[in-house]
């Protein structure tokens, strides 16, 4: 191209993008949807004192937001027994997993994750020259031995796990977590992305220390406490790991509306408990819709219940193509045998209904 | 450290930041400022429409926002007369400029700007492993063609140049800089910060067509439209240089409230001229201030005025602490001779007699 000449890496990068969102496929379809059950949204929404908050701060927002997020990380730490240099607030786990590999991660550096695993963090991967050793999921779950055990003979610098796991709804208990960890290559570090953390069982929380250095952890305001508009999440780990974050990161990229709104939303207890039920009983309802129509959900940890189709990927894309269609968005693993599944959001009775409505007349269109 | 390892270019940046907040200033001198006048900040406010516009979305911020802003691009291409593919929002200009250095820099690749201009350029060339030439300013102007000139001299990738300028508030004529611009290397970029262009005389407008590619143009709604909290900037450009950044942005960045409110400011017009004017003024009282007190206002085609307080950067540097502890927070050029300057931000009538009290007994402090 005439003009400045970019980077060889950047040069080499591919022009596709991790996920295409809901208002874009929209406006490719020409309609809205009428079920928006593909991006693991929570529509149960904030917190009614998270709305207030932003309400009330909106006419401010032309003071930069705090550039240290204080009081945010402080209400975190506060809750989980630390100090605040522990968190590092970012413009969303996405923002925090992209300075979390230009922290870690030179051109030609391996890292490790499971094949089907996040795209959004296999893309920072890339965008920094970051060479990706996958694993495949077992039986549904991420394998994580298999993980250390790849990350140990390529010499990675950074393995991705998630519990629970997204897409497959999977968890595994945190004392297997912590007790796998010995493998982990002493060099390397553990990014833990616990976005689902808070619709899995209790048992999901890992055991370890937050200031132990083999291991950061992503958590998010995007999921349970139903913000993902705001872009707020945060990393937990040994202070002098969540230091070096403050050598890179954008210091004037939060909102302030969203740091306001994220506080407000920590501190409503009883509204998240107020979501995780109506997060389980969504799930519930997603299972029978399943059942109903002949297919297998599986157990799920998190705000979506992944379904088992039965067939291959194929089938799979033409269901999502087929519900798309009839107005109901989700979305579905990218890897064999994981793609045999289609993946549903938990969502109000209005949307579950469209659901139940459209399924049958879509499996029949792809049988 | 124990644990994981960084890379050998993360490890070399300094652990200093480019700004610290004003929150942060403010929580270090044990109490809120009475008048917020260092951060350039708006404090005339965002429009009504934006702040309703954002009011209403608050309770949907469960949603993602919309990855490709296509809105808010529509409505701004539509304004410059050009296609949406000119223009990518993102965080703040601070984001965008994080994301063109990345773009264009690679370890060792120099990188061109006037000593003393945006610190937080400079913390991205130098986070990306760039080398930073630069110029002194000349008269208190950045001097366009000795910027060019050291570009060619070094082989630079990217030259910034912000029109009108911070922090000395001067502009030139755009018709200047595109003139000047045909002494620009032809692999070189330059970044044209405007950030500040809708305070500035209509002549500031650079008359090139925006799709040369010679040219990025980065414009936001922190400044004339009040909304520096929210953290939306654009970039103007080529297609083929604005497409080269879906390779790298994180594309589910955007606050979905913060894209509603910017389009909803956007469109109101009136809104902008009412701050416009009264920015007008309140530089001409600030100004009126500077004088009354002995000191000389230099002429701005921004929303603060840079006064000369006749000395050198130590004097300068006390007088800014000693407003702080009379509850004014300003700021100051960071490079000599320009540090003989305080720069203080257009406030409303009540922060500017908080200034016009402080003033003396903070002057007579100094001398």
């Amino acid at each position: 191209m005439t003009g400045p000449r970019i980077t060889d890496l950047v040069a080499s990068l591919p022009a596709t993008v991790p996920f295409v969102g809901p208002e874009e496929l929209e406006r490719r379809r020409g309609a809205p949807f009428d079920a928006r059950l593909g991006a693991n949204e929570n529509v149960f929404g904030p917190s009614p004192r998270a709305v207030a908050a932003m309400q009330e701060a909106a006419a401010e927002i032309w003071k930069y937001g705090d550039s240290a997020s204080h009081d945010l990380r402080a209400a975190i730490a506060d809750r989980l027994g630390i100090t605040p240099d522990h968190i590092v607030i970012g413009e969303g786990i996405d923002g925090l997993l992209g300075y979390l590999v230009r922290i870690l991660v030179a051109p030609g550096d391996v890292v490790v994750t499971s094949a089907g695993a996040y795209p959004t963090f296999n893309y920072h991967v890339a965008g920094f020259g970051g060479r990706l050793e996958t694993v495949p999921y077992r039986d549904d779950r991420e394998d994580l031995p298999a993980l250390l055990a790849k990350a140990a003979e390529t010499g990675a610098r950074l393995v991705y796990f998630a519990n629970p796991d997204n897409p497959m709804g999977s968890c595994i208990p945190g004392d297997e977590v912590a007790e796998s960890l010995e493998a982990l290559p002493a060099d390397a570090l553990l990014v833990l992305d616990e976005a689902y953390l808070e619709f899995g069982p209790d048992a999901a929380h890992v055991p370890l220390p937050f200031d132990d250095p083999r291991v950061i952890r992503m958590r998010t305001f995007s999921k349970a406490y139903g913000m993902a508009g705001a872009r707020v999440g945060y990393a937990i780990g040994a202070p002098a790991l969540i230091a070096v974050f403050e050598r890179i990161r954008n210091h004037f990229g939060m909102n302030r509306t969203a740091q306001i709104g994220a506080l407000a939303a920590f501190e409503d207890r009883d509204w998240l408990a107020h979501v995780q039920a109506q997060v389980a009983a969504a799930r519930e309802e997603i299972a029978r819709i399943a059942r109903d129509n002949g297919l297998t959900p599986l157990p799920s940890a998190t705000n979506f219940v992944t379904v088992d189709c039965g067939g291959d990927g194929a089938r799979a894309r033409a269901l999502v193509a087929a519900l798309a269609t009839r107005g109901v968005f989700v979305r579905m693993p990218f890897v064999a045998p994981e793609d045999r599944c289609i993946r549903i959001s938990c969502g109000t009775e209005a949307d579950l209904a469209v659901l139940a409505k459209a399924l049958p007349a879509a499996l029949a269109e792809v049988t």
